[in-house]
């Protein structure tokens, strides 16, 4: 069990540490065959992903992280996680709450995200 | 595209319309390997997960879906599901928020759920 809530963890620390720095480095976290959904887009790719993620209107951009939850999704070490959390975008004193998964795939002990779809939560 | 999210919305209406009619109904889409995550509680195997959602300590509840996103998970057909929705508790007026994800797992065509996270959305 330890192994992939601690696999889990380090991903979205090192995701979000360096979607906050500099987004265009997350490209080598995807590969071709990566989805996004992305508040109903669909892009597939890492280019056309991390061209999405750099296109968002803001300059800086804070990911905080309120629960996080693991699972196994096979017996190869891959990996499902669900974030819920907040954003705090530019100078906007509020914060939004999102979800995300990720679905991370082991490929010989290198991980890359398959999967990922966010969503802003209004309400 | 148009396979994996029309199952995923067939499932979804499924699931919830059977969690909101008779939840002790939801053990024929779990099996042994199946795995829960309930507000941080982790649960495995059909029975288990059955047990817990029956133990939950409301008598009426109606799910209503606000986003749902899928993404096909692998050439298998199978598909990871990301919800995020309201639910009414027995007599309360406010809508809870929450955020849910399904791993579907194609098996000789018939799907059961190996993996299911859920957390309430506070804020």
């Amino acid at each position: 069990m330890a192994d992939f809530n601690a696999l889990a963890t380090q991903f979205t620390q090192f995701y979000y540490q360096t979607f906050d720095t500099d987004r265009s480095q997350l490209s080598s976290l995807y590969r071709d065959e990566s989805m996004l959904s992305f508040e109903g887009a669909q892009l597939q790719g890492a280019k056309d992903i991390v061209e999405k993620l750099m296109s968002l209107p803001f300059q800086r951009v804070q990911h905080r992280i309120s629960t996080l939850d693991a699972q196994p999704t096979g017996a190869n070490g891959s990996v499902v996680v669900m974030v819920t959390g907040e954003l705090l975008l530019d100078e906007e004193q509020m914060a939004q709450r999102y979800s995300q998964v990720f679905h991370l795939v082991n490929n010989g002990g290198n991980y890359f995200v398959l999967n990922d779809l966010f969503r802003l939560n209004y309400g």
